[in-house]
């Protein structure tokens, strides 16, 4: 829908993914400290939200009073948060040459949409190239860890959201759904043991964009 | 993504469709009424809206401080809308044999989203397929005025909206849109010239549903 080619872009997209509890905020913090080392422009964005508008919708995804939810509309949110975000936020960033720093993005729709509540997914596919053209991350760091103890740190945090207040089957299945991800494409993904001690998350995480970046 | 067979539907699914102003609410009344003449079990609804959530994303779609939402994101709200719709309100009363009498459905969507901001009509094709299946109204109603008519109405009856507050070619767009889907399959559409005397207009739309029910 965007009409836009991923080779005009001259700033990197970088997208950070995971199960709940698993670090994201943490190693996203490390990631823009390797950003600014470099002198690197770049904005720092989250999905399902983003924009105004997505910060709505994700009310609306998160708010555990939406119980009634069906699958199909939270899959079709999911996607008109980004649409709203690629077009106002995302793109116009990347093709001035900034670089985009992603808490979520699509890889997190195929893993709880299609792998947790079991969309079909030819379906998010269909969706992905309607609202993404040929636009996808450049460089992909999911962060792996057993749901289990992912969900013990996030229940320490305070009140669980819609998501969070999943069975652990379901990120059992998440999880699964992004290994799957990185299977599919390696060279795009760096998949890192998230319950390793913080150091050693972070030296592999560095290790990896240095190495995306030709440095490594 | 609902997998139902429009076949296997029991009740009838009746739309009706216009522009701003065109007199939809008085019209909706008119073939309530002719329901209950007949004794059809029916449910009146709505969209964008209809279930808890989809009021919500309405209000997210009517809310004129949602300025900056892009044409695509605009399309993805409806069809997530409208995808609770289904699952929660309108497949379930169908199946068990209760009519439903909803004030738009997807024609507005080509209408307003494809003719008025000028989105891909197949992109809209794809979403209806992944949404809704085979599931097609079995008769609409579309109520036909010049948009310059129908504002006057609207601008009338108070604040305007998101959508009432586009401009007057917008709603030319959209009631072309409106013309063109009746020319692609007549059967299923009944036009009615709105700016007729109401006793006229609503004796065409009497007419039209007893022809439906094989009554004419």
């Amino acid at each position: 829908m965007t009409g836009t080619m991923a080779g005009t872009m001259k700033g990197k997209f970088i997208t950070v993914e995971g199960t709940e509890g698993v670090g994201k905020t943490t190693n996203i913090q490390r990631i823009a400290g390797w950003l600014d080392e470099r002198g690197i422009t770049y904005i720092s964005t989250r999905e399902p939200g983003g924009t105004a508008l997505g910060e709505k919708i994700r009310d609306l995804l998160l708010d555990k009073g939406n119980i009634s939810m069906v699958a199909s509309a939270e899959l079709l949110l999911m996607f008109a948060a980004r649409a709203q975000h690629l077009e106002e936020k995302i793109i116009p960033a990347l093709a001035a040459g900034t670089w985009v720093l992603c808490d979520r993005f699509t890889d997190a729709t195929y893993a709880y949409q299609g792998f947790g509540r079991g969309l079909n997914l030819e379906h998010i596919k269909g969706l992905e190239a309607l609202v993404q053209g040929d636009l996808h991350p450049d460089f992909t760091l999911i962060l792996d860890i057993d749901p289990a103890l992912g969900m013990s740190r996030v229940r320490a945090r305070g009140e669980l959201d819609r998501f969070e207040s999943e069975e652990l089957a379901f990120f059992d299945r998440v999880r699964a759904g992004y290994r799957e991800r990185v299977n599919g494409n390696p060279s795009r993904y760096c998949l890192v043991d998230a319950s390793a001690p913080l150091a050693i998350v972070q030296a592999h995480i560095v290790g990896a964009l240095n190495t995306f970046v030709g440095e490594g």
